[in-house]
């Protein structure tokens, strides 16, 4: 045995899988017991979101996605609150240490930091007889005051989301061999979108800019359109009203809708969309498109902010109000 | 059903259990995504740390002290680096959420935050099929470039550690009904102290600014002392020689070593320390004790930092080495 390293099965996976990654000088190569954010008189933004196999992944995802959906669901935050990222810590609680899903969660992982700006600077390994779980806490810089809460959402302000709504929640159905599993039947490029969508979220922090100079609220959509819109609703004391037809929709859910395969209702009520819901003052929404269009993430407006303290209200076509037995996942 | 408020049970339980942690202006009130942390012109340092049930505290430890360990071994990762506490964020995994253990956590944890000064800032609640885990992310202040590192060992400087080593893994040998728990028998004081000290680590964080002051190189003892120093040492690029009798013991410890009961090997490499080890200049060593002493921290020299790559060798009374099988504990 060489004496000179400390002989761990703890420490060569770090060092095997995760020192790589931790190209950041504040990161210490992860040879020590902290690392450190540079803040040249920037506040630091901290959020954290774990992942928990068999809920928010399936046991039989690529090691790779999930590294990704663990990464990307904190990327989510940040951008919701118009943060810059910084870096990120991690906890993984694995079963064994099994060589060909760590190099692959590693990968993934290393690929996703490289992308989003936003680098390893530590973390902590840990066995567990039970499901993986996979904890990150990120972090973000913003100048001083400057994050968008959930509570300035204004009567007449838009309410606007990013990219297409449930397709996650869809792809989860069908991963599950559900309803809708049933009713993509053979269509592969439907049931690859929707699953890649559960799968691998799309954060928008490209965007992030653009919803600190715009949006008077914002946060991620991570548990269901209808659910976080009365979580912004209820911070900001005001109430919405939506226009249900106007809430995008990627081509496969929109065919699903159109067929009858899923209502309105499991869309805005189902999880994982990872998308940003913002309210957006009227006379600074064209300016916001715009930067959203340069930045290139694609932003709807799809009903307003109104007076009141009740829960928003999702109309249909025919302006009646759609009735959600259901607002939102939640684990307990 | 009352519209304003969304209907969710992990709403309510953060609402309910954590809310009133969360003093501190940056969180605020676990109403939104992200959380702040102010930085007039300092570093931010960063540590996770992360309990399992069965492996860092056992399923019939009291709630409080899960909190409190949870907590605490974070700090004292903090102290280790000459970090002021800032905040945390915390990722509850649990089975279900019961509501007498989750009001004893939330007890134990907002005490000790108020005591340490180190806020509850954000968090996530999941539910698990698996053990209970509890990951936190902590943040600390420090003037820019302050951070004491594993890595400042210089030949000459002495070896130093806090506190007494060894009652903690002797405790979680008490629990499980090992040999200790044979050796102790009735004398109930001595398996409450050892039980207490595994179950309710004591970060030294008063001790934050003299390791800062004074310190060459600073890790927390968390894996074992022998493995612990190892690291430290070869983050240094330098070795070790312990006088294995200068070892800080606490009294119920003393005596089972001179029974025989255990032997100095399981002490050195038993986890759950969380005692700082440090190195110090000969000529910064009065100082520092003098600043550990207003501290009220107890700090011991052990050993010297001598020059080479060899591990650190543990010398007894005699002078001789004292084999040790095994350095530390690892999860892998």
């Amino acid at each position: 045995m060489d004496r000179k390293q400390p002989a761990s099965g703890e420490d060569s996976l770090i060092a095997r899988y995760f020192k790589p990654l931790a190209t950041d000088p504040g990161a210490f190569d992860l040879d020590d017991d902290a690392a450190v954010v540079k803040t040249p008189g920037d506040d630091i933004v901290v959020t954290t979101d774990a992942i928990v196999e068999g809920v928010h992944f399936l046991s039989d995802d690529p090691a790779d996605t999930v590294a990704r959906k663990a990464l990307r669901v904190n990327l989510s935050d940040l951008a919701a609150k118009g943060a810059i990222p910084a870096g990120f810590v991690l906890t993984l609680a694995l079963r064994s240490a099994d060589d060909a899903w760590l190099t692959a969660f590693a990968l993934g992982l290393g690929e996703d930091a490289k992308q989003f700006g936003c680098p390893l600077l530590g973390g902590d390994t840990v066995s567990t007889p039970g499901p993986l779980m996979i904890s990150i806490a990120a972090f973000g810089r913003l100048p001083p005051g400057k994050m968008v809460h959930r509570s300035g959402a204004k009567p007449g302000d838009r309410v606007v989301v990013t990219g297409t709504i449930g397709d996650a929640t869809l792809g989860l159905d069908i991963l599950r061999g559900g309803a809708v599993a049933a009713a993509v039947g053979e269509d592969a490029r439907a049931r690859e979108t929707l699953i890649g969508r559960y799968r691998v979220p799309q954060p928008r922090n490209a965007l992030a800019q653009a919803v600190r100079d715009h949006a008077s609220a914002a946060m991620d959509v991570s548990d269901g359109l209808a659910g976080d819109l009365a979580k912004l609703c209820a911070a900001s004391g005001v109430s919405a009203v939506i226009d249900a037809p106007s809430i995008p929709l990627s081509a496969p859910v929109a065919i699903l809708l159109a067929r009858g395969a899923v209502g309105i209702d499991k869309i805005v009520s189902g999880g994982d969309d990872y998308e940003i819901l913002c309210a957006v003052p009227e006379d600074r929404f064209e300016a916001f498109a715009r930067a959203a269009a340069i930045a290139g993430v694609a932003v709807t407006s799809i009903g307003t902010v109104i007076a009141g303290e009740a829960a928003p209200r999702f109309l249909d076509g025919e302006g009646n109000e759609i009735a959600l037995p259901r607002l939102s996942y939640s684990h307990f």
